[in-house]
């Protein structure tokens, strides 16, 4: 099979590798002429531009976007719609959020599958996690390329309609910043607590029979080997949270609780504070207020 | 009546000054021997030893403890146990854990009452609020004192056995870190949010009329009012938290959920990890693992 | 001054009354011909439509909604619109999402306050709180209505522009969500706890002098006399939920944690999931799973 | 190495079965005798007594405890201690809590090895992941038992001194209740959500290549193929509990926040409120005391 792929980062560079390990044909296109020659160089047809890019596919064209969610994604389609057809199918492998997923497959006029990602860069020797929305149809067409980006057969699934594949993702994401403050809870009164334990060892021993055994512990043990049992030398503002607050909102919406996902996401607002917590300084101001605890005051 | 007072703080001062504003006699006795003398200066009768103390108490001992929870009650007590009997009546008006009360209402000769005493530094012109645990005839006996402590006869009440006054104190502390965290949240949202706000005038109007207003709602208008909109002096690191994780401990035993409480004390011990929390810096070395996101790195 | 009142349910009623108390004059109109008859009956102007409600108001309009927050609130600007001028004035007094309010203070010909009123029932004798956000010039002007219509002077202000009043109502609402779970919890754990305690005779203690004395407090004090200390006729399914669904989405965007308020919200989600709880059976399932725990089956 | 074997339960079992299986000598013995017969089948040497048991074993004693944490782990002690010396060593295999253990390693003649034992049913198969306290040259001169009871050489680890064995065990099950709550807010929300999803199928794609593939997702993946993808049989009030409070306690105790174990164990307590939540109930009737609210009544 015929696959174009526009996006050549890390990721995408990655779909790319695979796909033609599996024995497929791959014309490469991104704005970064850098990445495509990268492509070309381990098998990839380059295209440096758009136009060349779609002359370049042959037959019912096959499209995986591998480009950051948001506005590049409606970028790209709008370069490529005028050229689609209704048996012509597009991939979107990216973290878009399903709502967009939902009106881009209403516009588009080839079949759109939406594709959550997950793996990192791990991915690339163990192949990803797909989980796929849209037409079935399209879905079985492109299933050699799912079994060559995922992990193989069983790394992909056809979740629903339009827009299924990217919403199993953000709750995927949404369980992902939970179970890491999971971790990080039970690691850190361990490290805090009355023991004076090695954390390697610790996760070394879990990750071999215990029941909380997980990649995500896997990476902690990592993690403890590279940096150190008391990870000293890393800064504790934790960046990100587009896809917690997507899940958090859908719970809203849903009426269903979320508090596990709602507090570690929480947790990540709370670590960028970088003016401290108001709510503690009003605290500090009430306990003078009913008690005549002494105002702390900052330095 | 007499009352013996012994502990003569912020709170026992109080205590000696309206009980004799009610026409009462005091006998006050403290370690601090200026206490005393302020005490004296009012128009108690001064004590300059437990055995002075108790020499100038007539007939049935009617004695107020006010001094620190913990040690400092049992130290007492033990000075005063040889010399009391099954008339007497020892108020503890301190802040005890409640399985403490409980212990000593069993070993005390005299009837014991735990008396949880809220209301702070206000109470001084205002009357507390007293929750009395203990023998009721004991309760009924020191009514006029109570009644004189307290606001008047509505602002004490007898709560049941002993233990029982500082167990409902104690839950009182753990709503009251929940109260405070949820007016804290609201205006840190209204701090951090989309109009410039006077949080001084928004408490005004809120305590005036609105649903959420309450004594704690003043004292957040008195404190925007003393130390301006942002509390910019004031440091957020706050201190305390005894009352509140007897509270959750409490709420673990009796398998009843309490997550507000749990999440305001949780708050008090996270503001005061001075370098800085382990779970934030395991999340940033997992997402380093999982998605290449640069580690940062302290500076 | 004389003002236009639309909307004559509970609150627009109490409206009325606090303005024709305080000496003003009212026309009053409301689909429900009762409501106008009943508003016509305490000194208002009746009107039978919305064209001899404009009719009767004299000079620069002051026109107070009080109709049901959504599209109440657009299906009565549409009908007023084509007949408003830049001096007169029109007031939103009910529960309105405040991006509505920025939206509709954009497209009014009149100059729009949205005022955010809290102290429901109540505050026909007390009066209520009022947040009022738009054109300040506005603000001034109807003052003497506000002072009516609030508990007096300290009872209402002026937060700042377009959606402020509703932005400060919505965070109101969502501290009060937390306040009534926070005093929810301490009651549960008397409750359930290892004392057998009257609650009226605890929440009437706690009112007089202590710290977590509040309007809340008073209004639980009231449902223990009413309901008895056990509310046991009370069922556990709690309905509402939308400003504060609409404070934690605030939240989100903010990047500020509101975990009380969102547990709060939480809680209401799941008293209502008729069929249990989904994480719940999976935690069973697992708990055999990992540990041969006996699955607990639906009777 | 000849092994000693006290409670041969489903865990106690698997014990012997694996020393066994590496080519060590067992002796085992149970209250039940059909659990003795049971693994003398298997090749180990019966006791029909602790005498007989002490008796059969030759040197220096090495035991492995596999009884339920609490009193028969006390229980058992005492009738061994009398005959234990300083070169004998004692394993408690079981889920002691970590305080008991420091106390048991004080009073034990034998060096006493707390060793916290995490896998289930599956170690029967996998082998466990063994967490041990006590004395390291004790520990050392139990590798061999221990890498035939652990998954192998990765799978044990020494902790730490007295207690650290089973410290790192409970903190372990304190993250794996917040594990399980994590997925089970993910697969709630998707079961609720706004798809038709198969969870088999999500939690099948997930376990291949995803981020947040376990050990435990494995198993919810298992659950919903023998459940259906509803788990509609499957009740939904769930048991247990006593190591996550072991966890929160410890965390209240060293002042380490652990708020999503904590609402993991709230929300097993919450699962249990047969009559219902105080919390809820009183929330409703304040929904009518400032709102008028219709006060919804039990059926």
């Amino acid at each position: 099979m015929q696959l174009g792929v526009i996006g050549l980062g890390r990721m995408g560079q990655i779909v790319v590798d695979r796909v033609l390990a599996a024995g497929h044909d791959v014309v490469a296109f991104d704005l970064d002429e850098a990445a495509v020659a990268a492509a070309a160089e381990v098998g990839a047809d380059p295209a440096d531009s758009i136009a060349d890019f779609l002359e370049q596919l042959e037959g019912a064209k096959r499209i995986w976007l591998m480009v950051p969610a948001g506005a590049a994604v409606d970028a790209t389609l709008e370069e490529l719609e005028p050229h689609l057809e209704d048996d012509d199918i597009v991939v979107d492998g990216g973290n878009s959020k399903f709502q967009d997923s939902v009106r881009r497959a209403e516009s588009c006029p080839a079949a759109y599958l939406d594709c959550g990602t997950s793996g990192g860069p791990a991915g690339a020797d163990l192949g990803f996690s797909l989980m796929v929305g849209g037409p079935e149809a399209a879905y079985a067409e492109l299933e050699p390329i799912f079994d060559a980006v995922a992990t193989g057969p069983d790394g992909h699934g056809h979740m629903g309609p339009a827009g299924s594949g990217h919403y199993v993702k953000m709750v995927h994401n949404g369980v992902e910043y939970a179970l890491m403050q999971a971790y990080g809870e039970g690691f850190e009164l361990l490290y805090e607590g009355r023991y004076d334990l090695d954390l390697e060892d610790v996760s070394r021993v879990w990750n071999n029979g215990a029941v909380i055994r997980s990649w995500l512990l896997e990476l902690c043990e990592e993690a403890f080997r590279e940096e150190g049992t008391d990870l000293v030398d890393v800064a504790d503002r934790v960046e990100g949270g587009s896809t917690g607050t997507w899940t958090v909102q859908e719970g809203l919406e849903q009426e269903v609780p979320v508090p596990l996902i709602y507090t570690a996401l929480s947790e990540r607002f709370g670590s960028r504070a970088d003016d401290g917590r108001f709510s503690r300084r009003l605290a500090n101001r009430l306990r003078y207020g009913f008690g005549r605890h002494e105002v702390p005051r900052r330095e």
